[in-house]
């Protein structure tokens, strides 16, 4: 809402906090706690429905959406994607659903922990499995959805952010390496440093601190993301596992090695951040990403499979 | 150095390394690539000697000073103490050494990646084992050696840093719970982010990257901490797999469920947080270091016992 506001689109909310819907009218933002009211004026003004709730909440959220606001497009930010999807079908919403996940955030949560910005050259998983299998079956897009993954990666843009179109079941894997995993290391790691005592936490520095900031998070927030991406997760936890599993017997041994597991994480540390190069090596004076960029034309030919190349690539995707 | 020399002392060095050597004399410092020259010099001015090199080279380094700076005080920076105190006492160095460990750093190495500063609050842990096994067989501890320890924790202090006594094994424990620790989950996760692909990479945001920064550290230094420190890591690595573990059993079955991870994890870090809580919260304009202190005369009357306390608390030692 900060985003869209600063830049001067129409923007208006509801959320259920009163304490938030408070905090938010204070800094002069249109926001209501009466849904089935915000939903009928959303519908008359054929705005894009962005859910913002935790996991458990958003069957409701859809409820409400199919009593009140029956055309509207929606888009959402809920940290895993196929539950939501799974919802979105069981409510016919695919032909006017594409789903989002912006990648940034803080371990704090409410209004107050919310500012402009946020979310500058993060990523924002843009779904588009509804085109995929229709493109799949030799069927045409309809061109609503093609105007509303349109407005959906534009509404990306607004906040700075960076649209990586991506299928919800890639989406669910991929996250589930890079965050629900680190949520679930942070929980176990500030249980283990908490063992240690105050001896152990006085001289906790910078890796624990930074391995465990996001055991901050809400822990219903993180029930949340890890319990319903559970089938993504449970082989990466296992996978994660097994790889500590191998340095623990390593290092147990009469000459305790962990040289696989130190020159593996390193090379993997090193490629990873090669990716990012790009952003400090340009010699142009612009910024460079450092995901790839394909202009794509939702609705032109080919575009679809177009989706699927910079999906392959973890790249970004720009409408035109 | 660069702290000692900020505050005028007389500080002077050496490296086997040329390139560092010419890049520190280039700031300039006084640093030589001649180890026993450096040595002579430290001992024709009573110079107290800074250990800072990996766990591996340590053994060579006391070699020398044995032959070379044979009534200097001692002191070092390893991230392990039990395996420096054991080649102490196998070079007959217990009277004339105090280890220390500063509990601060980045995931780069060599003269470039230092800076005045950088120890700035950091724990400084500061081993006492000597005087404590002294104590314990009811004999007095040397006055020399009281003074060594004075020195030690004026060097700490020198560099910003608060000094925090601890014995050679509960040190051990506790980096292998909040630091090495960390240095294994940082490497396992840029495996499994890594295995992700570019599309994962691309997804990943501040909670993959706080985890896996030290993973970039070089894995001959991570090595060198955790194989050093193996008896202390291992059971800290059963402690956090078996985390782990409950929690992937909890995420399969029908009703996936980490709220037992996700609550007590919670739980630690709020209560690790609460500890620093009082720099905020003080009304003081001066900023209070969230480590108690105590102020210990070393050599004075029960100062030994002084010691076991503040090393109990986790607090912070000013000596007077």
């Amino acid at each position: 809402m900060r985003d869209l506001a600063g830049h001067g689109e129409q923007v208006f909310g509801y959320t259920r906090s009163r304490s938030a819907t408070r905090a938010a009218q204070k800094d002069g933002f249109d926001v209501s706690s009466d849904l089935a009211q915000t939903l009928t004026r959303a519908a008359e003004s054929d705005a894009l429905l962005v859910v913002a709730v935790p996991m458990d909440a958003v069957s409701g959220v859809f409820d409400a959406i199919a009593e009140h606001a029956g055309h509207c497009g929606i888009t959402d930010v809920v940290s895993v994607k196929k539950p939501v999807y799974d919802l979105v079908r069981a409510h016919g919403f695919q032909a006017r659903y594409v789903g989002g996940h912006p990648m940034a955030g803080t371990e704090n949560s409410g209004w107050g922990a919310s500012h402009e910005g946020l979310f500058h050259r993060a990523a924002w998983a843009v779904t588009y499995d509804f085109a995929y299998e229709l493109d799949a079956a030799g069927e045409a897009v309809p061109e609503s959805w093609s105007r509303l993954f349109t407005n959906v990666c534009a509404l990306a843009a607004l906040t700075g952010a960076e649209a990586v179109p991506v299928s919800v079941a890639r989406h669910d894997e991929a996250v589930a390496r890079v965050s629900h995993l680190p949520h679930v290391i942070a929980e176990a790691l500030a249980i283990v440093g908490d063992h240690g005592g105050t001896l152990a936490q006085s001289l906790a520095a910078g890796s624990f601190k930074g391995a465990t900031r996001v055991a901050g998070t809400d822990p219903s927030l993180v029930r949340n993301m890890c319990e319903t991406n559970a089938d993504a997760l449970v082989p990466v936890l296992d996978e994660y596992i097994a790889l500590l599993s191998s340095a623990r017997d390593g290092l147990s041994g009469e000459n305790p090695s962990m040289q696989e597991l130190a020159e593996a994480g390193n090379r993997s540390y090193v490629r990873i951040g090669a990716r990012s190069g790009a952003r400090r090596e340009s010699v142009s004076p612009v910024k460079i990403s450092s995901r790839p960029v394909m202009r794509v034309h939702p609705g032109g030919p080919g575009w679809v499979a177009q989706l699927k190349q910079i999906e392959a690539l973890g790249g970004r995707v720009e409408v035109f």
